[in-house]
């Protein structure tokens, strides 16, 4: 094949541009289903949950425009550090589970979800904040572009379940989720620092990859949260109660 | 009344006399149950949980001990800051989870055991450590005075059951207790320091006070455990083996 | 000696009602003490640190009061996890330094006062939140009762100088500190966990007692707190702007 | 241009060989830094601290060798999880500060040296444990490939100067160096989960960014240590020893 370095640097154009345009096509789809939640969910007077991830920042956005031009009165509980620094950016009313520990609604993102709504969470390693918020929302609200929606957990996310453990048992816990369930399982490395990622919690967490998608998460939710040493998993089972899900066309698809 | 202060005096030195005698023999029923356990339990060759209190102290003696006068090769898992202490103080084999995830034998106190063998731990607050360390060992062996030998959970110790909490959930997992299973929820708080006891992994303690005693305890612990924010609760159902409790007649009981 | 129960009685009494009188008059002075320096330094617009201690409570009383009563704009930093409860329990506003990290002013206690204002903190282990947030402030207040006012730093206070340690360090930092400055150094021990008491922060405290009292202080802090694995230490030194004391007759002394 | 595509392929080949070979001298490099420093450095009944990173690696892999060949009693304290995972897998001694708190050497790398043997050390996050480590020991040997070794701090190493703060204080904390020093100060961000990196400590990183190379280290470093929320900087000043700089040439620099 013979091909001159212009023609080359136009192909490459050509395939950049679509990236560009597939990328913000993405963006536009997170965009959508974040608004579309943000108003059916939302009202004054109103204790939010703050989700985390890169759909969430929509949702913020959109609840910021609505206090400011419906002069809504909400009260926000951050589920990470992240939400907590876009709660305070947008200049919402921060709260938290000492003040308020009754929610109205939580609106988060999720890595998977099943058709049945079942999710997984914590590719950002912020189960545990956003299971215990989740926990004590009337109704847990999931955002997310259409890549996210699954027939089965596993079938389009592969950086597995990710579960939080006590740095002390990181080693046992591992050993006792291959024996139970087989798999992979793996200790998260960060990159940023030597050694393991610690949570905002000051956890480890492992990443339990190539599991059997045809499991009871509900049986495998209840029985590893068990386990001594494990503080949460990355599974949301029978938690959620809507997904939004941005579609490439513009619309939003709901599942309930 | 009258009574001089001389005769005064003399009644409180018998009284103070019995009081000395009778926590001798407590302190004596304690050595004999730890004692007996270690001979009965522990081989050359094996890793050996250590656990927490006031009786884990003669066990940890009595090993030392056979070690120097049988020449026993053991390595000794700690399941607290003091169990810690203990290990080094008495020159001991000092391994952990991350080398030996496999123990043999652990031994352990407890602050009640039931006829079933279900126990009560966390006075101390090492529960989290006591019972992730307890669920790496082949077998469970309680060491006991007399009196934490109770037919029902909660008859005698009336400091209720630990719920190592998340910080930031303490207030909402406060509630969710109350409302599922009734009693009294309590925050512990220090006396060494202002506010709340923190454990050795930086977490809260709940104290369930006033329970019902007739709760299934198998499915309230792994209901609790898996509230979002409960780390660990200081329930320990179907884990011990056996309990050694020393007799105020200087005879251990054993109970299977 | 002979004397009949109802006069042992009465003499009881008459002890008991001492004491209560006693006790009320120390915390009247608390709350004299709190009420002026809440009266003099506190405007509207102010960003306010909440110092942690008995005294404190009636600096959050008064402070509740003028909120009240002239409608006073104030948010308000905690010290503690005591600080912030009081926080909330008063309804004021609550913020961190996350969002307001320049305060105007920050009213706590202290366990001594010396006549430079030099001051030992930390009887209640909240030295480093309480030293963090005294560094923002514009100006740090301090309230307390008459007994903490020192000619010297050790005249009346016996339970020493409270030093926060990251665990894996307390040993070399206990032993460093010895050799360094001489006098006792002891880990502080809990009584509602077993083991050493833990921070808010999840460190240890290294308390120094009998320590010499013609010490440097500025260069002993600052000596101290280079030492690989000290987090802080409890000595404040040319921090304090102002004291207010309690007097036992009523009145209130300011030391600046 | 016009180029075939095999003749693309065999320049690449020949370009990945080039780094292929660069890596491997920088490797070897670094290999011969840390055995000269082990040969040099260690002996039979000694305590020995073992720092973090990849040059680290080499020593330990060294040291395993000695301890078999030469049958050297030596017992290690690592600096860093990474650390302690290369004393376990190579089957080292292993012990810790609360047992051996006066070590006989550390040896540990270093992100830059300069010519009077100051560093900068936290590119991989344990500047703490690794400041606590080498600060009980008698000598820290620094050992390192010859691209950290530079004239000045920040001639080489663009990553800046790490500093380990108390979560609740980074925003305080960043503002009172910039006005203090300049520069540019970072929160470090994590990119294996959402938010700021935590260190094993709990902690978070500030870096400290294009600053004035003229400071005297010092004086910042004891400067920097003292403001309050700061607990560790990653400036080791006068603490270095000896420097072993692996050369390209396959010899060894050694700077005291």
């Amino acid at each position: 094949m013979i091909c001159s370095a212009s023609c080359r640097l136009s192909r490459n154009i050509g395939r950049r541009d679509i990236i560009l345009r597939a990328m913000s096509t993405l963006e536009q789809s997170k965009k959508n289903a974040a608004y579309e939640a943000v108003d059916n969910h939302i009202k004054s007077g109103y204790v939010v949950g703050i989700g985390s991830g890169s759909t969430v920042i929509y949702a913020v956005e959109r609840l910021a425009q609505r206090v400011l031009n419906e002069n809504l009165n909400v009260r926000c509980v951050p589920t990470s550090f992240q939400a907590r620094e876009l709660i305070i950016k947008y200049k919402l009313n921060l709260t938290d589970l000492d003040i308020d520990y009754k929610l109205d609604v939580c609106i988060d993102g999720a890595d998977e979800v099943d058709e049945s709504l079942n999710l997984i969470k914590g590719g950002g390693g912020c189960l545990l904040q956003e299971k215990i918020v989740a926990s004590c929302a009337d109704e847990l609200i999931i955002i997310a572009d259409h890549t996210k929606n699954s027939s089965q957990l596993g079938d389009q996310y592969r950086k597995g379940i990710p579960i939080e453990v006590v740095p002390m048992a990181y080693v046992p816990v591992k050993n006792r989720l291959e024996s139970l369930y087989g798999g992979k399982i793996e200790l998260r490395l960060a990159k940023m620092k030597a050694g393991p990622v610690v949570t905002d919690n000051g956890n480890f967490i492992l990443d339990w990859k190539e599991f059997d998608q045809n499991l009871n998460w509900n049986e495998v939710s209840t029985k590893i949260s068990s386990i001594p040493g494990v503080v949460e998993i990355g599974l949301f089972v029978q938690m959620a109660k809507k997904a939004y899900f941005g579609m490439t066309d513009g619309t939003v698809k709901v599942q309930e």
